[in-house]
């Protein structure tokens, strides 16, 4: 019972119930191509800077090979919603005309000579050294097939706990190792079910390799097929070392002994020129395996991140299943011939029937009767463990499935779609659709909705930059931002070091705000603070506000409750009441004058306006022909509408409010406007009930955005949104037309991004370049 | 009705109701003295500053003699509140052994050419210079009579709706004028009756200038005196031109040209010789009167500010019935040599009930009779405005009662106590007691007691350094700062410009400072947090908290609710039945080590340690013969302890909570505890339930300082109050026998300024040194 680590997790509920947790990342390549899917020959994109430094975003052997990878995450799931916004965000930044290529064998390829190995400029020639080197050994062409690397490994509290568990007379890392090696030993020995499973490149287009075309026999005009094969990637021509290498898995010490001496005996001209199904990877000192890399799989062009969760999840319990299971003897240098054989016959012959496989006590088997028994055992070893959990149970059915019909694997899909539309034209439809779909909600970051669009707009942006982020707390959008030796904390977007802490409570202290203002002589609501017990005061004071046109309303106010405009002929019977009014709301009141004009928000950062919008009470415009209802319904078919703050716009309600705003026009929701007018279905402008919001940046005059800049210095506050009447746009500021009635600490960015009339004013990236990232 | 001033307020209610408002300011000089009363050598306590530029401590002609200046103030409570905020603060800071000299009348005087002039250094010789040539005209012992000026001026919201409502076709600032002009006229004709009613300084030391002394008739055995005089100050033998000026007063452009005339033909030296009793201020360009200067106040030795609210209440009103009464003719040279004349008889005379003045019409009339015209016309003229006043009012009625009954005025108390005590033993006493006074309750800033102590000691070493400041939210305990070019906002002491909000946010977050500090190697208490859906989980973590004590609290805490200790043998059972109870009062709890030892507060400014404290709950120590509540009543007698944490400490009770907790230790408030017994009165250590404020600072090991400035480095704060908890503080820092628990961003100044064991930490001068003040 030596390693009987299934043991040890049944007997403690905490090793049981955190099985499944564990540290996921993906690595994934994509070929850039142009429309008419030939390898395009750009640089790759400027935007994602230095690409030797990039944590995310890179390249592979090929300038244009795109390389995306995930930091490590806390679930499968966070980790796929870390990939699809890494894929989003290149997509949108692709040259124009160019789409990332969703198939792991290669699009159209030029001569082998005209292929362009990544550039690395000065910053690192043995880089480009390296793949000169791979190019001459392989050939250019070989190393544009792309393929998804899923990296795991258990949580260290885990790991420790199972270590403490066993009671083994070892140290935890010794521990560590051979519970990794165990697992690699198995998944070396068994990893043709994932081929044979989870294989998607079935044929190559006719450009590829004259040596492998030569042998393939004709799928259809542009494309050659094994035709009974499920990966052309995994098999003979695909990504593989010259021979087969042959290592020595008895230990994590012995093993990269064995790699060194292949090394040594010039058999790989370095170690990461192993292209083994699975690696061990050591971060740090190479004393210890750290994580897997799982390296058999496939794009899945029928999905726009080339891979879907489910077939992580299943990957994930193989990995388990090896980890659980006996060993059937020792994986030396037959047994690993064994697996390499195996290896190419599911690869090759994986669609075949009949194909037979070479058990490790050297007998044949049918690989449907194997690959039954697998996973059979899998369900036995693991159902227990994925009870709790709906994602690994649809894995583990989705796995029966799959073995119970093999007709149901997506290979099959993908050799009918290429038999049928061409092996270019079946994929390019892919990459424009998915193109569509990136380009169509480019505000998310997925996996991470549930927070304010905002801090999602500035996690997309430090994707781009290269910025490395963590999420401290989900909930208060409070995110860390490190690059090199830069470290920020931001909460909400623009909660940030860059203001002081005396800055945000001057903003937060109206009156006080509106004090500094009119010291600094800038134009702000006149009135005046009365507390309670200046009652008496206030009323007195009616002597200077009549005849003006002013506000009453409490200090604090709570959905307008309290508040009295009064125009300039209103009586001292009206200004009494109104008081008393507000003093129903709160201990303390604010009389001030009435401010006429449109309210923009104007955005700083840094003393510079960047952003000024308008915001308009949810409306439609009328054709002539449509139904207030039909025409709000079409309005919010725009993807930036959406429920509950998740996008940049709301959808117009055709609620109580609605209707009962319409009726004071003598409106319902059937009337049918005149062609072009435009009717107002609030009166309130809030974004959250369906406004709309114009960017107005280049449209307001300069001398009011001074006058903005001017606000900010005079409380020394480096990011705020300023609320500033305006009386007409057209004309300059001058004393009398424009007062700033409010500043905002925390003001959102995302409206200024994606309005609803004008240009996206790119906010997130302004908050970046301000924290000098 | 020309200038029927009073008419035009009648007619308008705002006003009438705001007549009584006004910018007031107070100046006034003392004397420094030894203990024996001879004038202090020494130069001017260093510590505040260059007298060129300290906006409220300076010096006046002589180093010895300190000059204190309000700022104007909205109220003449407030005023004096400040005045009383800078004489306690110059009282602490004087050389030990001085004293403030309470008496306008010099002290003992030393030969004249022994008296300091004020000493500038390099910054202002010209000051230097111009006091040389003052006492070559007038020598230097004259220069020693101290008094009080009183500054007065209508807000300026007031006078331009005067101005409004008058209708007249003049401008604003010549209406101001003229204003101005007429007041001062009627006060340069009434002043005798403030010199007979208020005069304080009826004898001189034997030390005072030869000729004055010798034809004084003797007082005492070291005083002399006219015997009848209310005010040698306001006399012959006092502080004025050696002849006096003759102005012109019909209007302020002839006033100015007329002190201008004077200087010309060499009558003066310069325009600030003009030793007038009215001074008319005009800031800036000169055009205007900005504000009056009343200086015929002589310093009252009966009140520790040389001058009580209810003079300067008087005063005003005097000022008001100059306005509003009637002229009597012109001010011509005629008249202000009657003015002069009446001056000196009440100065000189004022105590003789048979004095006769001269009237404006040239007849003579009783004094008593004329002061009971006056106050009865006073009565009538302004009884209407005050009676919403209190202040006011006593005013008024304090005024009548001194001119029915003028024995009660002050002069008779001092002539009585210097004929009994001696002239320097009589004042002297007064300033020993004052000095006590002020030194008993060092940490108010009166008239802003309602105020944070930690604001009003920081306003306090603002008024030390000359820092300028406004209170800006009274309530928000929220200040601005100036000083040159210098402006800083605080709120609450340590809410400063230091802080970036982003690190107030992470020390907000105290999941985050956990997880901050535990990066950075800090030890903090280990542990979980559990949302509601984390239940399950939280409660499966029994496996890692068992065999260890754990606090088990909700996320939030209300008054202890929900909190759970579980010792290191509790039950699984135990465990759920925190857990439960803790989600019953928030959506998310904590599970965390329970941390052993004592807790200490370590205050961080810019990574220095600036103080340590630790907590104790209230308790006494037994005498062998006391009870409990006679040690109580005890020990709160000391100063420091009050109610409502107006004080650096509170008042123990003897409440519930205090008997209940006697109880359970089977003793009462009657108990008698034996000699050196410590008797707790509470569990909880709050200073706020009278709890014990002990420094540490000395006393704790700097391995923990190192740990405590690591943190604050760690977090990127820079004012912080770190709460660490240590074993022993006999023993160095290790990895287990301390842990920070908590970061607080708007730590308490005032405990560690005021300890009830311990220094005084001075932490309201490190912040403002940390400001750069």
């Amino acid at each position: 019972m030596k390693h009987n680590y299934k043991h040890y997790i049944d007997q403690d509920p905490i090793l049981k119930h955190k099985l499944l947790e564990g540290n996921f990342g993906i690595e994934k390549e994509n070929a850039r191509v142009d429309k008419n899917g030939k390898l395009a020959l750009t640089p790759h994109p400027s935007v994602f800077g230095d690409k030797a430094k990039h944590p995310f975003i890179t390249t592979d052997f090929s300038e244009s090979q795109i390389e995306m990878i995930t930091p490590p995450m806390p679930s499968i799931n966070e980790a796929m919603g870390f990939l699809q916004t890494i894929h989003d965000i290149v997509s949108l930044e692709l040259d124009k005309g160019e789409y990332l290529w969703p198939q792991s064998a290669p699009p159209i390829l030029p001569k082998d000579e005209e292929i362009p190995i990544a550039r690395y400029g000065d910053s690192d020639t043995s880089a480009e050294e390296y793949r000169e080197m791979l190019s001459t050994i392989y050939g250019r062409k070989v190393q544009l097939i792309s393929g998804v690397h899923f990296n795991f490994s258990f949580t260290e509290e885990w790991m420790e706990r199972l270590y403490k568990a066993s009671g083994e007379e070892t140290s935890l890392n010794e521990f560590r190792n051979r519970l990794y090696m165990k697992l690699s030993r198995n998944f070396f020995r068994y990893r043709w079910l994932l081929i044979w499973l989870f294989g998607k490149s079935p044929a190559v287009h006719k450009t590829y390799i004259k040596d492998c075309i030569d042998r393939l026999p004709a799928l259809e005009k542009d494309a050659y097929s094994f035709m009974e094969g499920t990966s052309v990637r995994s098999g003979v021509c695909g990504y593989r070392n010259k021979v087969n290498p042959i290592l020595n898995f008895d230990s994590w010490e012995q093993y990269q002994k064995s790699v060194d001496d292949l090394v040594t005996d010039g058999s790989l001209k370095a170690k990461k020129e192993l292209y083994t199904p699975l690696r061990l990877k050591s971060l740090g000192d190479e004393e210890n395996v750290s994580y897997l890399e799982v390296r058999t799989l496939d794009l899945n062009p029928l999905k726009k991140t080339g891979i879907s969760k489910r077939t992580l999840h299943a990957i994930h319990l193989f990995l388990l299943y090896c980890l659980f299971k006996e060993e059937e003897g020792t994986l030396d240098k037959d047994q690993q011939q064994v697996a390499y054989t195996n290896n190419d016959l599911a690869s090759t012959f994986g669609l075949r029937k009949d194909v037979e496989l070479i058990t490790y006590a050297g007998a044949k088997k049918g690989i449907q009767l194997w690959a039954d028994e697998i996973i059979e055992e899998m369900v036995t070893l693991l159902a227990d463990y994925t009870s709790n959990n709906s994602d690994y149970q649809e894995a583990l059915e989705y796995l029966s499935r799959l073995v119970t019909s093999p007709k149901g694997r997506i290979v099959h899909t993908l050799m009918a779609g290429i038999q049928k539309d061409g092996y270019i034209q079946f994929h390019m439809e892919k990459a424009k659709e998915y193109l569509k779909e990136s380009r169509s909600k480019n505000f998310n970051f997925i996996g991470l909705e549930d927070m304010e669009l905002s801090t999602q707009l500035v996690l997309r942006e430090a994707v781009k930059r290269g910025v490395k982020f963590e999420v401290l707390d989900r909930a208060e959008n409070f995110i860390r931002l490190k690059k090199a030796d830069k470290t920020e904390y931001v909460q909400q977007a623009t909660k940030t070091s860059l203001d002081t802490y005396s800055g945000i409570l001057l903003m937060e202290n109206k009156l006080l705000t509106k004090k500094v203002l009119e010291e600094a002589n800038i134009r702000v609501p006149h009135g005046g603070h009365y507390t309670e017990e200046e009652k008496e005061k206030a009323i007195l004071d009616f002597e200077i506000y009549k005849g003006k046109a002013i506000v009453i309303k409490p200090k604090s106010t709570n959905f307008g409750l309290g508040i009295t405009i009064l125009k300039e002929n209103d009586s001292e019977k009206r200004y009494r009441k109104a008081i008393k009014m507000a003093f129903k709301e709160d201990k303390s009141i604010l009389i001030e004058e009435f401010i006429s004009g449109k309210e923009y928000r104007i955005f700083i950062i840094n003393d510079e306006v960047v952003g000024i919008l308008h915001r308009v009470p949810a409306n439609v415009k009328g054709d002539g022909v449509s139904s207030i209802r039909d025409l709000v319904s079409e309005k919010n078919k725009d993807p930036l509408r959406g429920k509950g703050y998740r996008t940049p716009l709301e959808k117009i309600a055709l609620g109580e409010a609605e209707k009962m705003f319409l009726e004071t026009q003598g409106l319902n929701f059937e009337t049918v406007p005149k062609e072009g007018e435009i009717i107002y279905l609030r009166e309130n402008s809030n974004i959250s009930t369906g406004g709309d919001s114009i960017d107005y940046t280049d449209d307001i005059p300069d001398s009011y955005k001074k006058i903005a800049v001017d606000a900010a210095k005079a409380l020394k506050v480096k990011i705020t949104g300023l609320d500033m009447m305006i009386d007409h746009i057209e004309e300059e500021a001058n004393e009398n037309n424009h007062a700033i009635i409010e500043m905002n600490f925390n003001p959102a960015i995302h409206i200024h991004c994606h309005p609803f009339v004008g240009k996206n004013r790119k906010l997130n990236e302004k908050i970046l370049d301000a924290l000098g990232f």
